[in-house]
């Protein structure tokens, strides 16, 4: 649950927010227990607990089909770099959600990934009056070890501010 | 002003944090009336209100010489992916910082800068075992119209964790 | 012209090619003086000489459409590494050819443009067994003074090799 | 053996180059028989053949330390593009060449790597004005699996022309 409240107008006009968050432990103790689809979907279902990132940012759910996944966020003042608009991090956070829960979204049960890298380009400010932010990431490549994934992020407008990609390394989890 | 807490024990172990920040319209307005390193030192001196993106996170205060930024952050469970370890985006946030930030710091009044990539290396997790990490970015190359600038990323015991590349466009601010 | 030969066999077998270039000065001097597309096209129909980097490569011709560029090449054995697979600079080589030559297409008469940056992704080794690699850039965002191209390296069966992403500056040439 | 000649003053003001290699095989079977380092070293002794993309680019020879390599190469017009200047991918080549030797001198006899992708940014533009380039590599991260090294290239002045940044997988070769 979160709660965003203007306080009275003040000189410094100070908001707050708070936001809850649960034991990612209850999330990474199943990881390759199950494939990376149903890891997904449970975390959509609500029975696995959304991810703190998640809360922290106020992303929207995650819709994850195999080798695509789909996230939300509705840009936040409290998302804002010191000039005026979102910052830059928040873009490539929703990116690399999206890039790597498209990668794990092919993984069957026993395997794990992570990210090597995430080449972010920015290409047009993002604010407030943007809009529903819609980031679609995509699996570009999927070999034995590695995996290349991309991701588009557009505003309301359809308009794309931003575009990644992130190979990663896949692996057995060792029991 | 922030606040963790843990809500008493629960089969879902919630936790909650209220953080609260300043209207970012108060720096934005100062882009360009100072230099880049007036307007870095007067948010750390507090003349201008931290950046919301800065409390979001949890960051600590930036120091900031011409050319060269540092910025700290101690990892924090609300940073975390649903794989039990700090976001990627969380580290990409703190080397975009520490890169906009170094090119920042080397402008004149009178002009603004805009990140056009930031290519981001992981090279190991961060848990909140890692202790308080340390951003450092330094400006490689300062053109007319461009500058490149990188950051490391290190933990608490001064191993890289993440490293980053980003270019950025210098304009003149239209008065 | 174009002439490899295999010297007689022997222990070091040695193998020699001589190849052919005109003065780019040539071309480059009409850089500015039409669009774009109509310099690629000049190329393309041998009116402006072809690039010395695509004779000492052995490059094919270059299809420019606007936005949208393919180049070929065939894998040789002097593009190899020590490894004994296509070095992947010569990789590099063409997407960065496609990215560059994708942006200048949609440039009118007067502008040039200069690529900030390459980021190139290894999918699968390529070696003369892999036929005739296909390269297509095209331009994903195209603003004023910033254009983000990609272009997608395959191989003669249509698996995707490598590929890449480049930020290139647009300015106006000064007369 | 290479020879680069002005063909009599003609209209076209074509220019012709012959250039030689050696069977990428014999130096190909001998990765993992022996440490990089002492592949490498081989090379410049001239116990294994140059690689046929340093004959063909015109490279000078190549200086391994662990973690750290050196190449030279001399600006030629047949490294040009159309537009007066040598191409991105050239350097690329470069940096490629740099960063994967310098992963390649960390690795004990057994174990081979491959690079998984290649981060150039381009800082200024190279004409055989610039005088001999040097390429220097060395190893920013090595694991188990992964290894991240930079390069970076200047000219004869010294000026950083372009740099680089490539991840590489390390992997036991199969007996």
């Amino acid at each position: 649950m979160t709660q965003t409240q203007l306080t009275p107008a003040t000189a410094t006009a100070t908001r707050t927010r708070t936001f809850s968050w649960s034991d990612p432990g209850l999330s990474s103790a199943q990881v390759g227990a199950m494939s990376g689809l149903e890891f997904l979907r449970a975390i959509t279902a609500g029975d696995l607990p959304k991810p703190p990132i998640s809360c922290m940012l106020g992303m929207g759910r995650i819709d994850a089909e195999a080798g695509e996944v789909v996230v939300h966020l509705e840009p936040e003042e409290y998302h804002y770099n010191p000039l005026g608009s979102m910052h830059g991090g928040v873009m490539a956070t929703l990116l690399d959600t999206a890039t790597g829960c498209a990668v794990h979204s092919t993984l069957p049960a026993g395997y794990g990934y992570t990210s090597i890298d995430l080449t972010t380009k920015f290409l047009r400010p993002v604010t407030v009056a943007s809009g529903q932010l819609r980031c679609v990431g995509t699996v570009v490549s999927r070999g034995r070890r590695t995996a290349l994934a991309e991701a588009k992020l557009t505003d309301a407008a359809g308009r794309l501010v931003a575009m990644a990609t992130s190979s990663c390394l896949i692996f057995e989890i060792p029991r």
